[in-house]
C-alpha cells in the first residue's frame, strides 16, 4: 500500500507517520520507484505498537525507538523488547534524601527476597522492581509498620504469579506463542496494553475485596473462603 | 496531656491542630478550665489517621471529616467509615463524550459480574469498584481486545479475594479483630494506609512476574508452576 492508504488505515496523521519514519520508529517501505515505496500489514503493526507504547504507556519517543529496534534485532545477546519497554515505563526514582539510610537498607532485604523468588532468573538485575519495591518497603516502614518484613511480600509475588500465569494465556491465545517467545511486534504490543489496561481491574477488586470484607464482618455475615488453584 | 504536649508527640504543627479542631475532624479535648483542656491517647491516635488520610490517602479535608464522623457515629445505620476513606480516594470520573454508548454497555455488564461474585454484599452499591471496572472494560475493549468478555475479570477476583485474606489477617493480627470489625480509628487508620502503600508492591511484581515468565520462555528455561492454597 502507498503512504496515504498506510496512514487512512492506521489512523496515524501522515505527518506523524513521516515523522515516525524519519526518527526511525518505522522501517521503510520497499522503494517502487525513487519517490514511492510501499508499505505492507508489518508497518501497520507496528504502528499499532507505537500508539500503544506512546498513548497508553507513556513511552517517550525514543523509548519506543529502543524498544522497535530490539524487536528489529535478533542477535543472541539482545535485551527482550518487553524488558525495554517495562523499563521505559518505570523510570528510575532518587531517594528523598533523609530516607537514604532506610532506603539502603530496604534495598539489601529486597534483593534478597527477590534472588528467592522461583522465578527470578538468576543472574537478572530487574532494575524497576526493584527499586518499586524498596521504595515501597520504605513508604510502608514510615508510615505503617517500622518492623515490616519483606517476608510480607511473599504472598504479593504468590498472587502476582498466579495472576501472571492467567493473563500470558490469555495473551498467547491472541498473538499465538511463538510471537510471544521471540518478542514478536504484536506480541509486546499486547503484554504492554494489558498490563496498563488491566492493571486497575486488579486495584479496584482488591478495594472491593476489601470493602465487602469489611462490610460483611461489621454484618456478621459469612466470608467466603479464598481458596486459588 | 495539654494542647502543646499533644503536637508535640503527635508531630503535627499546633496551628495545624487547632485547625482540625474547628473544623471539627479532632473532637474537643476536656475542658479543665475556662482556657485549658486535656486531650489523651484518642487525639494522638485521630491525629494519626488525620495524617494518614490526608498525607498518603490524599484526602480532603472535607472526606476526613466525613469519615471522622462516621468513625464516631454509632447508629446502626451509618455508613462504614473505611467505605467513606474509599470513596473518597477513587472519586467520580464521567466517560469521555464519544465513548458514553460504549460505557452503558459496559457498565451493564460489570454490574452483572459485580452482583454474581460470591463475596459482594446484596444491594450493595459499590459505586468506586463499579466505575473503576467499567472504565477499565472500556479502555480494554478500545485498544486491545474489542469483544473482550467481563468473564475475563474472574481470575483477578480471585487473586483480589485472596491477597485481602492476607492482609487483612496482617491488619488484624496489628490492631485486632474487635477494632477492624468496629471501625475504630486504628483500623480505618491501617486499612486505608495498607491499602495504598502494598498497591505498588503488588504491581511491581506482577510486572516481575510478566519480565521473569517472557525472559524465561526466550532462553528456553522452565515456567515454575502457578499455585496457590
Amino acid at each position: 500500500m502507498k503512504i496515504g492508504v498506510l496512514s487512512r488505515e492506521s489512523g496515524v496523521p501522515l505527518s506523524t507517520v513521516k515523522y515516525y519514519l524519519r526518527e526511525g520508529l518505522l522501517p521503510p517501505g520497499r522503494l517502487t520507484n525513487r519517490n514511492q515505496a510501499e508499505y505492507d500489514e508489518t508497518h501497520l503493526a507496528r504502528l499499532d505498537l507505537i500508539r500503544a507504547l506512546r498513548d497508553v504507556g507513556g513511552l517517550s519517543i525514543a523509548a519506543v525507538r529502543d524498544v522497535a529496534s530490539a524487536i528489529d534485532d535478533r542477535s543472541p545477546d539482545r535485551r527482550h523488547p518487553l524488558d525495554l519497554a517495562f523499563d521505559a515505563m518505570y523510570p528510575h526514582r532518587e531517594p528523598e534524601p533523609d530516607q537514604r539510610e532506610a532506603y539502603a537498607v530496604a534495598e539489601q532485604d529486597v534483593r534478597a527476597f527477590l534472588a528467592g523468588l522461583p522465578w527470578t532468573v538468576a543472574g537478572d538485575d530487574a532494575r524497576y522492581v526493584r527499586e518499586a519495591l524498596t521504595d515501597a518497603l520504605v513508604r510502608i516502614r514510615r508510615f505503617l509498620w517500622p518492623e515490616c518484613s519483606v517476608a510480607l511480600f511473599e504472598s504479593y509475588a504468590r498472587a502476582s504469579w498466579w495472576i501472571s500465569d492467567v493473563e500470558s494465556a490469555a495473551i498467547e491465545a491472541a498473538v499465538g506463542f511463538d510471537s510471544v517467545r521471540s518478542g514478536g511486534t504484536a506480541a509486546v504490543r499486547e503484554s504492554v496494553l494489558g498490563s496498563v489496561l488491566f492493571e486497575p481491574v486488579l486495584l479496584a477488586l482488591r478495594g472491593h475485596a476489601h470493602r465487602s470484607r469489611t462490610v460483611r464482618q461489621a454484618m456478621g455475615e459469612p466470608i467466603p473462603p479464598a481458596t486459588l488453584d
